[in-house]
């Protein structure tokens, strides 16, 4: 059972529409792989165009997953007619994301009505074992009454002003 | 004249290769625009594989590009046997990326000789005017005797063990 | 004249009341040495009891200085019926902070209606200079409706909720 | 049984004099209260002289405490003859600190030779419970060869060179 309060019983497939809908997570080619109240997981197999210049994830891809899996793991907890948005976030990288495959699994902290702080652990698969390689810290906004399938334009989802 | 001392008067071809490498610079389509001692910029140009559900720049790729560009604007300043790694960055994202081409302009805070602080502001073109999406700050580690484009494996790049 | 538009013209005073309210400020000593609209500068002498292991200003002390700078200037830009809380922050300690006098400038990147982007950079004064130790990037919310004076609860300014 | 290597045996000491010798610690009252390996706990009443402006513990004295918890939790992993920076850290404040005793736990999260990465959990007393209400990520770096006590002057511990 999760500690936490579930607000739309939808919100697996309404979580999935939204991970469609980012050309990016196509582009990169990762695939959501786990998803519970609080929890997603996000994962992503290696290929030179992910690479940096020694030939490991580059951050900017772990950066991406990430914020990603964090995000969405807030965005399962928000009502069906809102949109999430990522404020901020931190992440430090521990080691090289030297192997085959990576993973982040975001978790939220802490759940307010619009604020929303949560984290994730990225561990990357060589040779037959997951290493952490990185740790992400972020807030993220609920954009109450602004679903994320909805015609959004640049003026109506202002992350500055909530409230509209 | 810049504030900045540089150790490598190679160091524009040596930054440039490096950029080169980096499949993923690649993949999104970016560019290296402009490159002085302690200053990186780089710009990458919309298309919907770049993309978050609302159709603007994805945080993550805002990151990509943002990492890259204060992390090559500490390599600049960086010796020639050496190579850069990002040991943690933090970006706010202060508006929407809602923009046909999206610019990071990186610049190095404070040089150390094995730490550099950097920082990244980004903007991006709209109806004809750069309009600032996000910043980040960031810490970089110089990591000497260790050539960017030689054979480094996970294990000689290990960025917790900078003394090797 | 200021880019920012300011919309309570006795910022001045409602900022220096809330800072004399802070009981920290006066137990570390620290001034409130400029105000200006998006801008806040707060300085501190050192004492020993301000110190770490060698000597020098406690990087606590320096987060402390430097948050509040960044809150106050946040504050300045706000409603005269509002309070400030600092949602989080990143600070990036450079270089020792060795010397008699410690100064944070605070400055506003962004204001948003609700969420305002602050950065704060800290010098420390020694031998006749000023020299930078420290820099914070910090996001604020803007607690609409409830004035900082006020006989705020726990249960009232819960910062995750800023709708009420 | 502790999943870090401990370097030095005597570290449970070592770390009580550095704590000692920081001034801040006793002028904000604060106690180490659990010391293990990779973990530490800082304990601290509340007084209104560590309060804001509503009365709550000030975010800069959590940060204080917060940071040094982390700091001295990456300090125990270190060797004798080492001293231990924060290089930069992140702090989320969750929730206000309301309440009479707040309780930092730094742990960390990667150990390595010269860099290590922890966080901390902090969490405020208020009837009988605690409650979380800030979460810190920090980057810390071991000073090789340079005692806590030692006479340091700023120009041998400058922590852009820990390789002197």
């Amino acid at each position: 059972m999760s500690r936490f309060q579930v607000r739309d019983p939808e919100f697996r497939q309404r979580v999935r529409e939204s991970f469609d809908r980012q050309g990016i997570m196509h582009h990169l080619g990762a695939e959501l792989t786990l998803l519970e109240p609080g929890l997603c997981e996000i994962c992503c197999d290696f290929r030179p165009e992910l690479g940096q210049q020694h030939g490991f994830f580059h951050a900017g891809v772990i950066g991406t997953i990430a914020d990603s899996a964090g995000g969405y793991a807030g965005y399962t907890l928000m009502p069906h007619d809102s949109s999430v948005l990522t404020i901020e976030y931190k992440m430090n990288l521990m080691a090289p994301a030297d192997g085959r495959r990576i993973r982040a699994r975001g978790e939220v902290i802490r759940a307010g009505r619009t604020l929303v702080v949560a984290k994730a652990e990225v561990a990357v698969r060589r040779e037959g074992r997951w290493h952490d390689c990185a740790t992400l810290l972020q807030t993220l906004m609920t954009m109450h009454k602004k679903p994320d399938g909805g015609t959004a334009s640049g003026s109506d989802t202002r992350r500055d002003d909530p409230a509209g």
